[in-house]
């Protein structure tokens, strides 16, 4: 089970409006690269991890990626929530504020809904370490694409850091990977 | 940001095989009314509860909803884990194991695998908090189904607890929202 | 079985072309808190209501909303019809016309096609109906955004007569709800 | 908009149970080729027809896969209401069990729940008509399969009925896409 | 299996910038009327042909329906590839940016991932063949669609080829329909 | 393009029915981890490939594996095409005669329909080769899962020696990748 501490892993704090980069960064919440599907991706597969160390690791970095789930959804929030309707339909995000108002969801850049069909588990733990591997490559890309696109250092500080995390998971993952290959699972 | 404590929020220790049971209580985990769907529905709405104690209480539940998951993950993987594939087939879980062999993998009980459509996030508070009470009312009666359909006491306990916790959210839900109807929001 | 009536539960008659506004009505025709939604929720439970009061009553709202869905229709073709590929080129719609022309297509404000996994059907007659009630309440939500986006009259009093019928059936609902639980279903 | 006849268009009536049946029957509500996807599909593509006849066929044969739905509802319903959780678990229907109970829920017969992507919309009126046929054609092809799996003749004489009105119908739109290719459509 | 031939059946040259452009040509590769579409419902349903010249002519046309995915794909690349990310982003594609950077993907306009539910496959050869014929109308009506949006002939040329194949294709499935109908299949 | 060349990459000869068999391996035609998923997700990835050497391996592979789909897709028609209705009943593919009678469909093995959603694409070259070689370990897991549940050699022998192509799939990637990643992309 988890405690809730009152505290972001990363501090977040926005001063500046952008609500185009909210549509975006949405991606690292809900899309197929993001966030929510590494944290339920290690989550589900810890339980077929073959011993001990390597459940701890995805229970560990799983719990971790719930923490950035969370700061990108405070980013979003801290785009979205003084907006006024004006605003957000100016940004182009009318089909956002019909749907949502100012609140958040869980979908990818153009809107479409997160599903878990974004992750698989097989099993097997080279196929399921190696495919975290990819997860954690892919997520660095799109981290530098809206790097990229982003332009407020209140934006791209904490981007650069969350793209750190996933350099630092992805080396975790594959110590392990490497280490159950020479055990020859 | 949350910290994991290695137990779980009760205890899980099946001691007979049922891989049936565990076909049936996948819906918990990935299906519409299951645990999965309802922590990610209350994290993603508690930026837009319009005062301290909203925010609180739907981080509050969502964090235990996480902790459901992880008892619904447990109660599948036990009954997974040990099972031969011999087994595994002769419960008609073969399509099972060609995908996942022993693993978890948040579906329904038909397989089909869960997608954020199964909640809605409007921003309005008071269509948020009806949508959470529903939530509660539609867990506790697949629970009631699952219980109807379990037979070992192993099963039949956390079930029990399960959905009597849904009861408790229902009460908590229903009084944030009666307050904010009185406030007129 | 239904007969056609050949007109309008209310009147809709939009004179001046608001492109725009097409794109973002769609999500009370195809999208997760819309009519038809609603329409197929209601007709699909009315089935496992334990009564025939319950089951009249499914049917009878079910049945209006069916009327809501031809009106929310009505309103995107009085908008769109007469459109040349230009002004829909010009209004963002391109990507509408390339697949649909003028025509219409269920879909969110987003694009994304309609699925019923935006509702549930538990068999338990209040979870049911409290999802009912959340539904209205979503709906009126929705219609309350679209509000704050219309500027145009004869938009304006269509939504706000819609948005009055959610209030009416979300009372009905709770009404039917009240006396289930009493009687201790 | 629609009123309401409380009796069904073809009378149904089955006095044996067979649960396996209603777990096929459902794709002629929720599957691809089913009445639901025909229903939506007419009566969304009427408003682009091109003259007064087209838009009247789309609405007549769209009310009528109405009628067709509450059909198939109505059969699955017979099939499943009286049932006892022991019996829908002897037939292989406990994952139905465990998340409608004796409810209905509009998916194909593996269970996935029903979209709209199903059927198209081009705005074209010989390619929305053809796709019309086929429809019919493909709706036709399913009956016969279910003729085939099905031996009670309570449940066989309304789907051969069901079947010659998807011939009707079938009929119907050839006979308009011929008159709309002379017209030069 | 297939031999690749290192050149598209058709040329694409597209010497003009044009990143809208790039955004709507994607329905024909992964949208509900797309060529990708074509090709998989074509190689699927050969099978259930009921001779070899069925066979052979879904094959022959399954196997042009990847070239022109091919032309397409090749065409989207082009429009993006020497793109600069202000360029993209102006263009209003930068959320296509952060999710993909310059890369391809299968989705329609509105950026939701293709599915093969788009197809179906009744096993019946007339009802299979109607669809066919019925999907390559559907082609046919959105590749009109994209000519009036289009306005460079690099673009417009091979669009128009490719719409004269699908009347082609068309006319080969209708004379396969007839004859299969004389036979009485 | 692609020339069709009327052979299989490997025979297919199965002389024994078995039903089974055939519900389970459709998940290697539309199953996420499947071959399907593979020949897309390479021509799709190819054209943002750094160089013609990678875009070479991309279209090379992504060829080969649409031949595999295809030796999938024969062995499933074996096992379908001479069954009765009887027989498909009984070995529980009623629910496939339904909608497909003896025909295939892609999806995977509990019958949810293929979506491109199994697959991304960054445009990075190296967060794309690593989700490459995911994928080839993932089928190589799914096919070890299909060998341990089939126990026809007709069977056995195909699915080993796909396996295999796995394995040098993979290390054709890596050594990309390695290449790549030396040259600092």
């Amino acid at each position: 089970m988890w405690a809730y501490e009152k505290r972001l892993q990363y501090p977040i704090n926005i001063k500046k409006k952008n609500l185009k980069m909210a549509k975006l960064l949405v991606t690292q919440y809900g899309g197929s690269n993001g966030e929510l599907a590494a944290a339920l991706r290690y989550l589900n597969q810890r339980y077929t991890m073959p011993d001990d160390k390597g459940r701890a690791l995805l229970t560990d970095i799983g719990t971790e990626e719930l923490a950035h789930v969370e700061m990108i959804q405070t980013m979003i929030n801290q785009l979205l929530k003084d907006a006024s309707f004006e605003e957000l339909k100016n940004a182009g995000l009318d089909s956002h504020y019909a749907e949502h108002k100012n609140a958040l969801y869980p979908t990818d850049a153009n809107g479409v809904p997160f599903t878990v069909t974004y992750f698989a588990t097989t099993g097997n733990p080279l196929a399921d370490l190696m495919e975290d591997m990819a997860a954690e490559e892919k997520a660095r890309a799109v981290y530098e694409n809206l790097i990229d696109l982003a332009e407020d250092e209140d934006i791209i500080a904490p981007l650069l850091w969350l793209r750190q995390r996933e350099v630092v998971h992805f080396n975790r993952f594959k110590s392990l990977y490497e280490e159950y290959k020479n055990k020859g699972y």
